[in-house]
């Protein structure tokens, strides 16, 4: 009993001297302004793409990783190409702003001449179904709300994403000639948020784009009005070949462990529509500050810890695959992965893809996170990058749980800029992970 | 035991409805934005506050308040006058910007000429002492910083404030003649912020002024470098003689006892350099919020809630004072007070001040609260405007508890805007309370 209070004490204590360091001397806010205002949005196969890895194996060297490296990852390479266009055109003849759209990633163009067709507007893929005679030749506007009553807005997004993924394939079948689909999003602004969409190949592909929400509304409403509505689309988007990308690590070796892993990242790739800030510039210099911390702190892990930033999250998980695929050849051993891609937020807890009993011991150090506003540690998840350690080798694997009520804001769209990331914020997740990471290091899992 | 599991889905369901209904519905957002946007800054005596008084009694009976009704309160009177004027004047004749400062609230002027004196920067009240020969005709530039390690903000708010309320009388005492503080903050920008001080009428009342952080920095290097260096400092601000104010109140009547009353409010003025959103707009509008929610769902209080938008929080507190003085005078019976003053961020709990088998007995709701992101049950502490309550009537009192990470970094300053606030996480506030208020009204305290 004295023991383990006194260890009660002491891990108190060390959690307490990173806080403190991370507080005072972080550099993740730097890092995160110069990842995005130096280079910005960070799509796959992008120039920038090649910038931001570059600034990645600088800044983990510049944090004291032991080791800098890269792992080469096959990436697909899509391309926007022109500025998206999108206007109403009816007999009317009034003037109507243009809308405000952007294409979906991975989608195909409409071709420079774009396409002009009426609009379906249907809420859900019941009322596609229901009216799939009606779709021939028209665009198909999914206009499905975000479900303002989750108050964990991820659910929301899990509710409304299908629209975004399968919705352009669900119309296709049904001879749809583009698809626009309301942003996903409960945003005051207009801003349109983009994301992958995923093609049926048994359909032909279609152009398809997401729209901000007020346009989604002036749109509900002209088309419900004006009979002779059409709308006018272009979008010269492509997918290329793939091409070279790569994972960046830096790892602090362990000092009893070293062949044993712990895994820590974020996604380096962001949307080009964006500087990519929250989603995941925020995780990835949380992850690096992690690593800068121990090692001015003069803490040596037992196991060795990498910092991941890994390539291609956002139109492929090809980073997140290959670094599983290595770890499987490899033979490595994985204790426990981590990510941080849910935004630069005030953190409140973690989710885990684990068996209970390591979901227990988790919540056995509650006391030691509580200080730090860390409590939430029941829900299953885990980031997308670090869930083939899980899937391929049954490593435990958790990604950090911020506040996510402002997250579906600026999600994907051009909002997600570094100015919407708060210093404080953005310090308290890297806490809450370098705290978790002290522990399941010390402890196991 | 059939009853309690029962109970508890009732009021499970319960809060679930308030909270869809608030979620969706809310008119905390719209009515901030009128607030802020058409009236902006409202301190005490001023003809903003005026309007604002006009806009929450208009706002309380759009709301569906039974009754709506003003209590008159004396309120000082302070006027900032030209805006403030600061620079660093030196023998080297090089090019300064002019320093960032906002004049204390309730500070005297320098008189139109303004003063020009050296500096002395002390970090310490300590520091002042030690250093009492050197003050006389001198500015005193106070310049301790916001001390980052503090996970929760208020306590370095706490830490620091001092310097801004005793500061000016302390440094008068020994000569100087005006005084700088640095802005209680950890900002990355350079907007100064003010805040009340209050004189020692002891000693001569000197000129006083924050300054912004960046500036600040600025300041000292300039001092530190250049023995020449003097700063010139204009304030034209005045305290009047003390004019009418009113808290505006609006009552949903209790249906078993309409006698017994249950406050839930916000303070309705607030600094002039600003729009007051998070401070405290925002608690008046989510005060409002739970009115409407209740109204709109025909949920029917037990006792009487009554909603009160408090005057003059900001340099007075006599509005929160004369409801404490009336609610004695007239006997009134009270079984609760709530203020929602921390900002419109996403909330994470309550302060009590209270004894503790009634924190406990909020603490037996917990798994009612937990599904809103509530769980800090743990602080002491309650706004200051219901404050009195407690003190006067030993009624026990409470505050909400909102993330801290981002409120000092508009608090007071002209940063404080309606784009500074989520509508998500004011409307995550408003949920809070009205959940609260819920239990509280149905099982007492």
């Amino acid at each position: 009993m004295a023991l383990t209070s006194y260890a009660q004490q002491d891990d108190s204590l060390a959690i307490r001297r990173i806080a403190d360091e991370i507080l005072t001397n972080s550099k993740a806010y730097d890092n995160l302004r110069v990842l995005t205002k130096t280079i910005g949005g960070r799509l796959a196969g992008s120039p920038q793409m090649v910038k931001a890895e570059k600034w990645g194996e600088a800044a983990l060297r510049d944090a004291g990783a032991d080791k800098v490296y890269t792992q080469e990852c096959m990436v697909p390479h899509w391309v926007r190409g022109d500025k998206e266009q999108a206007r109403i055109i009816s007999n009317r003849r009034d003037f109507v702003p243009p809308l405000n759209v952007t294409a979906l990633g991975n989608s195909v163009g409409t071709g420079p001449k774009g396409v002009t067709a009426s609009v379906i507007e249907v809420k859900s893929f019941d009322e596609l179904e229901s009216r799939k005679d009606e779709i021939k030749g028209k665009i198909v506007f999914y206009n499905y709300p975000f479900n303002p009553r989750f108050v964990k807005t991820f659910n929301a997004y899990g509710d409304a994403v299908k629209y975004r993924g399968q919705g352009p394939s669900r119309a296709s079948k049904y001879g749809a000639v583009a698809v626009i689909v309301r942003s996903m999003s409960h945003s005051t602004d207009n801003h349109p948020h983009t994301g992958g969409t995923h093609y049926n190949d048994s359909f032909p592909k279609i152009a398809a784009v997401a729209i901000g929400l007020q346009d989604a509304e002036r749109l509900s409403k002209r088309i419900a009005g004006d009979r002779s509505a059409k709308v006018f689309l272009r979008t010269t988007c492509e997918m290329r070949p793939d091409t070279i990308g790569h994972n960046i690590i830096g790892e602090l070796r362990g000092s009893e462990f070293p062949d044993e892993y712990i895994t820590v990242g974020g996604h380096l790739d962001s949307w080009d529509n964006c500087e990519g800030a929250h989603d995941d510039g925020a995780g990835c210099v949380q992850s690096i500050e992690l690593l800068r911390a121990y090692k001015k702190l003069g803490i040596r892990p037992k196991r060795t810890v990498r910092v991941v930033l890994f390539a291609n999250e956002e139109n492929g998980t090809r980073g997140g695959r290959k670094y599983a695929e290595l770890a499987k050849a490899n033979n490595e051993k994985h204790l426990f992965a981590l990510e941080s891609d849910a935004g630069g937020f005030t953190p409140r807890g973690f989710m885990f893809e684990m068996e209970t009993a390591r979901r227990d011991k988790v919540k056995s150090w509650a006391s030691l996170l509580l200080p730090y506003g860390i409590y939430d540690f029941d829900e299953v998840g885990g980031g997308v990058d670090v869930m083939p350690l899980h899937r391929e080798l049954g490593i435990p694997v958790s990604e950090l749980s911020p506040d996510s009520q402002r997250y579906f804001d600026i999600h994907h769209a051009a909002s997600d800029v570094f100015e919407a990331v708060n210093k404080r914020e953005l310090e308290m997740g890297a806490v809450a992970m370098s705290a978790l990471i002290y522990l399941v290091d010390k402890y196991g899992l």
